[in-house]
């Protein structure tokens, strides 16, 4: 379940899906029923899911989906159970067809379906600043303080005991219980993802949300970005010092300590126990293991396995990069 | 014209706009009138101008103005028409003087002519959040939406079809049609530009603007300050992420793409369609090429010709730091 | 006196102060009367001190201090006059003593003492926007201005003539004469300094303030953290630009130059006349002299000697680092 905020505006027919989209085999687009739009491993029947790169090709030979989205190259990895579209562009597809199931989606103007939290009714009672508002959709557990100027836009749920600074902005957000978020955050916009066009480009709908586990911290000024097709996970007990930014997909794990300015650029995995110094860059689609600590300044370009020490840019082993620079 | 919003408290004449300030030649300083000052290339008659580098030799020979600050090395490279006022040191004598044509662009503090957005008159609606807030000399076209405790300070001019987010601060800026700025934006401000003092640094005044083009999207958090004595430009159609800093004077071209955390430290010039990786810095006073591509976190401290990708620290060619850091 | 704004809740029995913590020699626990919690240098008698690294023995032999939290290995540094007190972890101990001196210097919720400031009674008239809130214990200067949102939380004292912009929020800090705060600051949240405990970490006390010199400039969506035992310092007419993020006990000298997206991890100190470009990163405990110069995106990880220009990452000599990149 990737999109607990985000209304279907499915079911769709195939057909209809495609209407204005070309496919160099429209005649299977017949009037089959699409109740929603998966990644490949999530897809159940009469889901539509799509299939770009070969990376994927283990997960592709057992989906579950009705329908994929891909191009002729890719169609071999398929199971005879799943029907392939073929189109020049997966990723473009794929974009228009999630903005058709949720245009609500792409369009993150101001949520205009704030209240003043005083004038709306909550299950609890919250501590609560001047000029506070919250959306719709919106719950607060027990215990929970939210600074002034706060603005919770809808989709969001907040566990027991949170403290929210001011002059925070959250939406489509799961928070857990226990997590402290300070001052001047943006948390669960859309990310930086679209298409290039020379005109205009094209946003990728983010249907995504951010959740951030229990007992976390989360830095002032820092910004997180929620998924475009996952979502962005910050794991429990994870804390994130002042002005970072996490971009849409990162899943970070539990007991990670990641100091100030460090940027995530979009799709990478972290493990557990991960300690990151000030400043550090982490490219997108990287694996990182299990307690690996990275020095502050670094750039990491590439997966790096549990237990390692890096440091530099592009970063290396700890200790060689010591010696290099002595 | 490249102070639309700054009140010129001109004319003087040019022995008043001298008369605190030493020279090596005062006796040509009398009764002309000066409308204004302005830069080499763009000053006509009754204008006062100011040349302090061999490097715009060329633009100098050609200056229609009638006065030019300037040094005495370099004063056989104006032409007759073009008096030449000798200082010490020319950018503070220009910075003492554009004080004198435009008191207010020295002076950021808080804008105290704004009014919450529903006291007052615009020409068109426009559909906005909670404790908005618009100073004098604002324009707002059709269609746009500004959130919550957004403040539009005065000198702005926002097209249509404009979506301003939460909690952005804008002034003396120009925001064409279809333009997106996301929450935390802080746009506008004076520059980073002082003559150090050791009891109180001397503020150089910033009478330029911010212009950002049609089509363009600014992500949260970041800053764009205005230019000194030309404007700070982001082109039609380009996309910066959260988190980027781009301080006075700088000039990005069309399409580009920039990735979050990215830095402009001044005055440099890129061409179009330019994509610049995370967490990037780009010196002063560059000239970036079209269609460069600049790798995460390079550091870039020279010229980069059309066409060309680079990355590192400092920035080379792109094989070649691939190539080394293998 | 590093604490002028926290309450302390003391004196304590040094008996009751470890009733629930393990030591090596509990029998030295009695009924003496503790009144502080200090450093080894600011220590009197009846004060309570730490000593963890060998780093401090000279402080260490002269201390004043009646008691000392120390590990087997130091005490032979600590004069007669002083008692130790062994544990595992010394910093763990001091943390945990002086969360019950200080209490209030972990929590950083929102301040719920603010007020709006047309509300409150204020010594001197402030030239404020809309919606400024002000909380307890706070004096403003003569001539100050305020801008809109902005909260001055609890524990603030601002001088004269001083510039705050909008949506700033600031606590814990003393701010001197003409100092500049631009839009978007956080000054004076707690920094990031806390014990890993799996389930949950263990926050810091921070008992220090931010202090910013007379004539200082801070630029917009900068974040200073205030100190956690001693504070964190801003010199006298020292220039910070935007985006820089300063942690913890940092101290930075008088007429220090600091370009955008800066870093320091905290606990540095860097003399007067210093220049650091931008995206520069300083790594914790360091100590910069005087008159230095750092090349914009350089990661300093080592003392940097008066008068020294360096570059690079790690920074090495400004020549050499030219020379091996040209």
């Amino acid at each position: 379940m990737i999109n607990p905020f985000f209304k279907n505006y499915g079911p769709f027919k195939i057909k209809d899906l495609f209407n204005d989209i070309d496919t160099d085999n429209p005649n299977i687009l017949g009037d089959d029923t699409i109740l929603d739009i998966r990644d490949l491993v999530t897809s159940n029947n009469n889901h539509l899911t799509f299939f770009h790169s070969k990376k994927y090709q283990r997960e592709a030979t057992v989906t579950k989906a009705s329908y994929c989205v891909t191009s002729k190259n890719l169609i071999e990895y398929l199971p005879k159970s799943c029907k392939a579209i073929y189109v020049d562009n997966v990723l473009l597809t794929i974009s228009k067809v999630t903005s058709k199931f949720y245009p609500e989606s792409i369009n993150d103007n101001f949520d205009n379906t704030v209240k003043k939290i005083n004038e709306i009714k909550l299950e609890n009672n919250v501590l609560h600043g001047h000029n506070v508002l919250v959306g719709e959709n919106v719950k607060i557990g027990n215990n929970c303080s939210i600074g002034h100027n706060t603005i919770v836009e809808k989709n969001v749920i907040i566990g027991s005991n949170c403290s929210i600074g001011s002059n925070v902005i959250i939406r489509n957000t799961i928070v857990e219980d226990n997590v402290t978020i300070l001052d001047g955050c943006v948390i669960g916009k859309k990310g930086f993802g679209f298409f290039p066009n020379n005109q205009k480009n094209l946003r990728y709908p983010h249907i995504g949300i951010v959740y951030i586990g229990k007992n976390s911290e989360i830095g002032s000024g820092t910004t997180i970005d929620r998924g475009s097709m996952s979502n962005t996970v910050i794991g429990q007990n994870t804390f994130l010092d002042n002005q970072i930014h996490v971009a849409h997909n990162n899943k970070i794990g539990n007991n990670c300590i990641i100091a100030g300015q460090v940027g995530f650029a979009g799709s990478s995995t972290l493990g557990n126990n991960v300690m990151i110094g000030g400043q550090a860059g982490i490219s997108g689609h990287l694996k990182i293991g299990s307690n690996v600590q990275i020095g502050g300044g670094s750039g990491v370009i590439k997966d790096i396995p549990d237990n390692s020490k890096v440091m530099g840019y592009p970063s290396k082993n700890l200790r060689q990069f010591l010696e290099e620079n002595k």
